[in-house]
């Protein structure tokens, strides 16, 4: 079964390294991305630039992004506001975070879950009248900094509403990193349930080391989108020394190695991820195949 | 379901460390493991002082390890000799290794495959006659650094002939971490069927980020043993940057997380695995559980 990786190093990686890259290094690593086979790249977020300066050039980056037919851009938006930047720097889906628990949503989003559903609802229907789709991801679906466990139930009450904007998909994202294999099922279950025929995407931070674990049980139960940054870039706000993001590389791996397919040529992915290492001023990257090589040595 | 985990990082961690720690210390690192709630402990090797320099003191650190009823220490032993070595220093257990593939074999164990099995045959008839238990290792059964992919058909013909030695258990070993969870359960197959009855015990390096995902697929599949180091300490031989053995911490985790309880204190193996690498003089343990921290927060 193929698997399409989503490469979110450009939004998800960048946005949480302290060092900002220039506008020409953003679309080099965008470009480099798309070389090595990615087709779907959240390639920048439209929110206030004083509270993520990091992403402050997001519509310099979409106007210079390599054009084709078959690579899509996501851009991340939380708002109308965000929306209508989106669409104007011509994103071709628009990507909204609803957090699975109230004491994240506030703390992160400065807006309770209420609040998020009315505006993800608000913002799918634009992008949809606009021609452009629109996905949505369940932040903390697997664990809260704040509140702790998270149960599928609560996942799939929120899947239930989040509907009503009729996502092209939902992403269940372990944004902290807490997942287990037995976690993702249940919760693939229950947003399958709750969202009958809504495409599931998953995205798995490696922070205690189950990231590649929690990825092969999302395939195995039916989900074929995950997203993944090269090298592992991005860190975790919640733990400075740890891991964030799974290392595309790693993904790959794990999946070319278990008969799954992605259309991303490895070589070109682990030379990305050196590269991005370098630009970002790392000696050490999280991705293990950088460091540990493939096996067999020749990827293809 | 009960998992046990076996902690290696006496013996297979500190064999491949370049740092070579004092006898005191060794006996600490174990003294802390006990306490953290291991029972099973890989605690020595008794192969020759001239190749493994940082063994050569294996009799002086089985004479101080704390004796009490629960706690089985195994020796690993190549041969009658090491054997004889092993039974004086009063181990509970041998250990033996036969590599999967023969150019591993000579290149690694300077003997054949066939001469290993031989090997085997013999210190597990000697070991049993003594009352000691006698298990067995095949190596590189996920991969081998010289010869490629290794099949489950192979390993399955060579624990046939492992069976000779009436093995208290079969350790499977991804000793350059390359394996993946379908391959885990091809190999627990293949495995079973030709050794039936025989207990298996599994051996994960997180080389190339899979190793967690190994150590859940093998439990999946049945294997309630399983091996791994605190910190993840020992490195990979045939890459200098690379993981080795998975870090006890974080195999404590995903087992725990799902449901499998090990008798491990997270806290201790924690606390254990930073005291270790303040020992080896590192900055920085493989280890993602230290860096990132237990979730929930009180892992008791």
């Amino acid at each position: 079964m193929v698997v399409q990786v989503v490469e979110v190093s450009p939004r998800d990686g960048l946005q949480n390294e302290p060092e900002i890259l220039s506008t020409a290094s953003k679309i080099e690593l965008i470009r480099r991305c798309v070389e090595a086979g990615a087709r779907r790249v959240e390639a920048v977020s439209f929110v206030r630039a004083d509270r993520v300066p990091q992403m402050a050039d997001a519509e310099a980056v979409m106007a210079a992004v390599p054009r084709r037919g078959d690579v899509s851009y996501i851009g991340l938006v939380l708002n109308r506001r965000g929306l209508d930047r989106a669409l104007a720097a011509g994103v071709d889906e628009v990507n909204c975070v609803v957090v699975a628990t109230e004491t994240f949503s506030q703390r992160n989003q400065g807006a309770s879950v209420d609040a998020m559903l009315g505006a993800w609802t608000d913002i799918a229907k634009a992008a949809h009248a606009a021609g452009v789709r629109a996905s949505v991801t369940v932040a903390a679906a697997f664990g809260c900094p704040f509140e702790g466990d998270v149960s599928p139930a609560t996942v799939g009450d929120l899947a239930r509403r989040l509907v009503e904007g009729e996502p092209d998909e939902i992403a269940l994202a372990d944004t902290i990193g807490v997942g287990v294999p037995t976690q993702v099922r249940a919760l693939v279950s229950a947003v399958t349930a709750a969202a009958p025929g809504v495409p599931l995407r998953a995205h798995f931070h490696d922070t205690r080391n189950t990231a590649v674990a929690n990825a092969l049980a999302a395939v195995e139960a039916g989900v074929t989108v995950l997203d993944a940054s090269v090298g592992g870039i991005g860190g975790c706000p919640f733990a400075p020394a740890a891991t964030g993001n799974v290392a595309t590389e790693d993904l790959t791996y794990a999946l070319h190695r278990s008969g799954h397919p992605t259309g991303l040529d490895p070589t070109k992915v682990i030379e990305t991820a050196a590269w991005i290492g370098d630009q970002l001023g790392k000696d050490r990257l999280p991705g293990a195949l950088g460091r540990a090589g493939w096996f067999p040595a020749d990827p293809r």
